[in-house]
């Protein structure tokens, strides 16, 4: 096997968001971003800088974020991967995938879709296994008609009821791809796509659809609180907890002008 | 709805194995059943006693251990699950279930068949969501041999090279009704049923196995293995942290004379 030495490296990120505030660096938290940095420069010798695809709030887990990261020299993937993977522990954090690639890939400019996944629970009795895993919502939940809340949100609207008030996107104005449903005994999972997120934007929606599956809400009224632009008319927030980052999306290779490889 | 009073209760209870010393009570280290007992203990004011249909090892999970529980005195079933489920926070323990049922009903002695579930997960990266609740193997797994190796166990046999030389079972003949081994992507699923199993049976079989998928043992070799009689054949006991006690299955009521109701 070839093993092509890099300075950036693709990478995907699999973690247990419980101990961090999140996936961008802080100040005074413990994040994601810096638990990677440190452990690269550890190995590298030198600053390190990477980058996500999307931020993640205090709280909220990812199967796979994809990061690009800089290193100050060129390393095969394979030993970026398990260099990494030594010195992350004992933190909740594998990189479960690494390639090189070019300066040309940027994790968040270059990627061209998200996906989230939202995972609720529905029982009475606590949560033993999956503690911290998913939100348990202790009610019959009607999933047709969250089915039926949830169409009114798709395309392209105005967001501005479904996203924080900290948030600092330019315009609210976004374009939901697709939310898909699923449910197998007391579980549900919420996967929505979009090219990119508001601040808060799916925990918005899942709390306010949750409101709908529980009865609270006709499913018109996610419509009026859509066209109302108005934060106050939102459902309460789902916690952070049930919310996994699924995945990026990036052109195929070749597919796309910018992502031509130069060589 | 009528909430029928009882003072034997079936319960289905899921835990996480991860800080207990096993289902069973032990005089030095802290079990499932013991937090069980002193909650139910703790809201019906006397002693209770709580049976399992199966006993654990330290580190091994349930999805449903079935167990009944006897209190001092006439409760509902609705109480008796909230109760015990409000008391025994923090502890990673959930009753699931509960229901009244007849003195004739015995968790362990009415059982005809117990149901294990093992997951592996074949990846380089370590687990940073599921850590401690699948088994970890960095190796390529050949599913199929797994599958002709698991063959040679099933029906009546001599389990003596698969149960710890700690089993105080009478005897090591035992009847394994069914191994069914699942994949999706990384994940290998392995369901086993038998009407009873051995002390470290499922560890020690699934341990041999993994050694068949990675090419060291042929599938033949568990028949040999098997046929040895001798424990010193078996391959490595497979981790507890990848094991779930998955459900405990009973007689259909009036489908057999000691569950026939007394009423």
């Amino acid at each position: 096997m070839s093993k092509p030495l890099s300075q950036r490296h693709r990478i995907e990120v699999e973690f247990d968001g419980g101990p961090f505030a999140g996936w961008q660096r802080q100040d005074n938290a413990p994040s994601v971003q810096q638990v990677i940095e440190e452990a690269a420069e550890h190995f590298a010798g030198g600053p390190c800088a990477c980058y996500g695809a999307g931020r993640t709030d205090a709280g909220v887990h990812a199967l796979a974020m994809t990061a690009h990261l800089d290193l100050p020299k060129a390393v095969d993937a394979f030993t970026v991967q398990n260099a990494l993977n030594a010195l992350m522990r004992p933190h909740p954090i594998a990189i479960i995938r690494a390639a090189p690639v070019g300066d040309d890939f940027h994790a968040r400019f270059s990627c061209i879709e998200r996906r989230y996944l939202y995972r609720l629970v529905t029982r009475r009795s606590p949560l033993a296994l999956e503690r911290g895993k998913a939100w348990r919502v202790p009610l019959i939940l009607d999933v047709e008609a969250m089915r039926h809340g949830a169409a009114h949100l798709l395309g392209l609207q105005d967001f501005t009821t479904f996203r924080s008030v900290h948030c600092q996107a330019q315009t609210a104005v976004k374009t939901l791809t697709d939310i898909v449903i699923e449910t197998d005994d007391e579980r549900i999972d919420i996967r929505l796509r979009a090219p990119s997120f508001l601040h808060n934007q799916v925990r918005s929606i899942v709390g306010t659809l949750e409101r709908v599956a529980a009865g609270r809400w006709s499913p018109d009224d996610v419509r009026s609180a859509l066209e109302a632009k108005d934060r106050s008319r939102c459902g309460p927030v789902a916690p952070a907890h049930g919310l996994y980052f699924d995945q990026a999306i990036y052109p195929e290779p070749g597919a796309s002008p910018e992502r031509d490889s130069p060589s």
